[in-house]
């Protein structure tokens, strides 16, 4: 669904404050915006209070590059799902006449990236993807718990400055039977109040959907929300009327369990869920929220983050 | 230059002990990596020494994705000189009719992203990149001093666990006159000495080149060893007869000065210069130096590491 004119609006004159308080990089691409140096220092602290509120679970940390296998991208299905905002790589493996013709195409305003074929690895599009592979097989009898980060990416040009191309999800993930995901989402959902409360955000919880691309798409749309199994905690970042979504709360069902063969210790078929943290996206509401100056936020604010 | 075969053999032996012992994790794509938690947390600390090291200098400091706009790379010269490490990407920009395509191509096990149209965006090939973009036109006086750090790509896929597709350089870059270039270059040298010796690695430091492409890359081999133009500090990794570099001093000269219309403020085209400390090299080199019981390094690294 396209935004709202007026988000759009809002949205742009709210990018062009944050470049002149030096807090993102324009970098000529809608969407592809470097960090300044204080934001990039506040996003560690909100990484490091994610880190907190997770600490007791005692997760696995996995951490991947902005990378993926290109085989377990289409084991994932994400391209059923999301074609419009995959990216995959290419890369040129000719000889010194290709090269010569290479740069004839640069030189001439080509698109001389169109013949180069593609490699082995996509971008990764969610943390969690290469979690799934690295944990297949038959679980301990408590299923896993993992801990990842990574870059993302997402070709969604946009000058929403919370709607990045490469943004950063750190994720927790639980992998484990039915009943022990529902009591781990329980928990998450709890503590996604709490981390909002500890930083003073405006946020609440929606069911919500993912951009599930096409016609086929409409359907998929209606029984996520139908089985409620997207949440997402949203906070203003460019529009109060219209606020963004900071965290996201998924429930899997048995789709990745299935799809890369991860079964519980009596040999059923792994649910999965996971929790990610959009860490600019939090980054920004903190700074829509409580102002450009720092110093100024409230001191609970303040105390949370360690300033 | 291919690599020995016995340096292949030592480096497939060493990758698969770092897997055992869970520092690295396996994605099934040669050179494309996962770290675990402790392998993370080391780099983490190698990078918060990198900070102590230049923290007299006040350098802004940039946090770039790990994504380019396409025309800054294009406007960098890389493809004339290493189009076989660049990676460009692609996205699906079809209907619904040419999504059903591509999941059938998917299905059939054809190159799928064969056809997918280019992006605005390539991988970033190297830190600094995306800096000298932003610091174009007229510098201060003492010119700029730049920190930056972000996901690197390189499409070499390799058994060699020290050369990742997709890994994190830290950089300082200087962007100055010849003179206050060529300074801060021996401020440098002498630091890259003492952090080494501070994290007591066997490193050296040798004059070195790029790998430049094909015939006439030869001929750049030789230019810019006789000039001097890069430096690398080398540490025993996967062998100790062949080193593997884990920090690298280039100085461009007026090359991205010129590319990118950087001038000094009495209007001579800037000379730039970088250092960059590659973050999974040195983390891999304290590894191997100091062993996989990381409660077992000497008291006199730990300590630096804050361990």
């Amino acid at each position: 669904m396209a935004p709202d004119p007026r988000f759009l609006e809002a949205a742009r004159a709210y990018r062009d404050e944050l470049v002149a308080a030096g807090l993102l990089i324009p970098t000529g691409v809608p969407g592809v915006m470097g960090r300044g140096g204080e934001f990039e220092d506040t996003l560690d602290r909100v990484d490091a209070l994610v880190t907190r509120f997770g600490a007791s679970d005692g997760a696995t940390v996995m951490r991947f590059p902005p990378i993926l296998n290109k085989l377990t991208f289409e084991k994932s299905e994400y391209l059923k799902s999301f074609p419009q905002l995959a990216g995959t790589v290419h890369s040129f493996n000719g000889d010194d006449a290709a090269h010569r013709a290479l740069l004839h195409g640069v030189e001439a305003g080509t698109d001389w990236a169109r013949d180069l074929p593609s490699t082995d690895v996509v971008l990764t599009p969610a943390a969690c993807y290469p979690v799934y592979p690295a944990v297949a097989g038959v679980l301990p009898a408590n299923g896993r718990i993992v801990d990842v980060l990574s870059f993302c990416f997402r070709h969604e040009p946009s000058d929403d400055p919370a709607r990045l191309q490469a943004f950063r999800q750190r994720e927790h993930v639980r992998i484990a039977s039915p009943e022990q995901v529902a009591s781990w989402r329980n928990t998450w959902f709890e503590r996604a109040d709490q981390f909002t409360a500890a930083l003073q955000l405006d946020a609440r919880v929606e069911v919500a959907n993912d951009p599930f691309f096409g016609r086929g798409g409409k359907l998929l749309v209606v029984n996520q929300r139908d089985q409620q199994l997207k949440f997402e905690v949203v906070a203003p970042i460019a529009s109060s009327e219209w606020p963004t979504a900071i965290i996201s709360l998924n429930y899997h069902q048995d789709h990745f369990g299935h799809l890369f063969g991860i079964t519980t210790d009596d040999g059923a078929t792994a649910h999965t869920s996971c929790i990610g943290f959009g860490l600019e996206r939090i980054t920004l509401a903190l700074y829509r929220k409580h102002g450009f100056a720092r110093e100024r936020w409230p001191d609970g604010t303040r105390k949370v983050l360690g300033l």
